[in-house]
């Protein structure tokens, strides 16, 4: 790890118990980056070093990566995955997006989806929204009794310790976008035809309850973020430096994790191929 | 449609009905594009192209697109699925490998797996290896009764026309190396270190019976390549006329299926954001 990674990390990563106030966390901040061009550029250069650790983990066949995104409407988690995963490509990656639970899902724990997409061995799995909605909308829409949301904090670092134990390394990023530009991004989405689609009128009822959003945020920021599973929070504003954040945590996980190309358990003179 | 683009699809796809003698069609075919470099780069420029027309797909929400491809060991199943997708990325692909079925799988029938990872609406799913290893491997190594396996084809063409009929368009593709390809193939695995996970002494195994896997295919492209569910038979030793070929087949698909960009059911004007 270069000493620029581990300046990143440290400066987004959220501590054990910290308790971030995330007013004083500037969405725009850039100062972990240089200039816009460079470090686009250098991005590109991160997500194919991406590829060729996934390659290995692949190879290794034992361990997995889950990459979990969070954020609030148009907060960019499908540009993060197109922009640090797609030089990584669909082979060894997959995408669950996490919608409103269905039947058979809410005939189950809340956790019954998510463990079913966890990533297998050898891949990359990436969570657009996860389980943690179950401590963010269910709380702020109060869709689950409280005591029954208190108890989630622990049930969730419980079950992500068992992941992780057992060959998971997770990773949790916290897309944080301010007010003004979730409403610049929303008007887009009015203006441009071509956007339409995106623009879901629902969004704007979440958005009358930004504040208590960021305290839902806020608190499973402070209750989830463990050594076995940190959040990240990531200033997401500017996309350049979203993508370049992220990608550069990524990396540097995946470079930690170290994977091998497994020895064969034969010598290449074995064989013959007629 | 461009009419190189007509004249690639008319050569390589398998009429129905139509019997296909692998032995006239030559792997190392290369008059279906001029020169490497030029095929190359138009190659890159498809596969932007098939980004967009998946994003058009994702936002039109209520169609699908399955890939399949089949072909022996070291055709090129990876290799084209990272050539033709990685520009679209995971976000809108998801991709299956279909194994030795598990335990689980076995207690059901065969299409019971299939049918379960088939792409959901507004995606592309590909699968690397599908249900035709039932009428493959199963009949080569004598896995299943040959009367039950007979009975495949039928089943097959059934449950693909059900899924066309609902909003799945299907493409098929057998990538076809020559038995010399292959074992340069395998070579390179037991030479490269780097490549030696890749080697599974198994492969030989299958590569004895070169001739009765070759039937079985002729057999298979016979009587599945239907309308609605074309087989298409790939040159796949030069892995630069591989990629052009599924690429090119796969956007012209695409921009027939012309997905749109669905209508908002409100104004703009509608909505203020505050």
């Amino acid at each position: 790890m270069t000493e620029q990674e581990r300046s990143i990390i440290v400066k987004v990563r959220v501590e054990p118990g910290e308790r971030v106030r995330l007013k004083e966390r500037d969405p725009r901040d850039s100062s972990l980056f240089r200039d816009e061009k460079e470090t686009k550029a250098a991005t590109s250069a991160l997500a194919k070093d991406i590829d060729v650790l996934q390659d290995r983990l692949y190879a290794e066949g034992s361990r997995a990566l889950l990459v979990i995104l969070q954020g609030t409407d148009t907060s960019g988690k499908d540009g993060t995955i197109r922009n640090v995963f797609n030089a990584t490509g669909p082979l060894g990656v997959s995408v669950t997006p996490f919608g409103v639970p269905t039947k058979t899902e809410l005939a189950h724990d809340y956790l019954w989806r998510i463990h079913a997409a966890c990533p297998r061995r050898g891949t990359i799995g990436i969570f657009n929204r996860s389980h943690y909605e179950g401590v963010l909308v269910e709380k702020v829409r109060k869709l689950s009794p409280l005591a029954l949301i208190e108890q989630r904090y622990d049930q969730i670092n419980a079950f992500e310790k068992h992941l992780t134990e057992n060959g998971t390394t997770i990773l949790k990023f916290m897309l944080h976008i301010s007010k003004d530009e979730q409403k610049e991004r929303l008007q887009e989405r009015l203006d441009d035809p071509r956007k339409h689609w995106k623009f879901n009128p629902g969004d704007l009822d979440d958005r009358v309850h930004w504040d208590e959003y960021q305290d839902a945020y806020e608190t499973m920021l402070q209750r989830c973020s463990t050594h076995h599973a940190p959040w990240h929070v990531i200033p997401a504003d500017r996309k350049w430096v979203r993508n370049a954040a992220v990608a550069t945590i990524v990396k540097a996980t995946l470079e930690d994790m170290d994977p091998q190309y497994p020895k064969a358990q034969w010598e290449p003179g074995d064989f013959t191929i007629s």
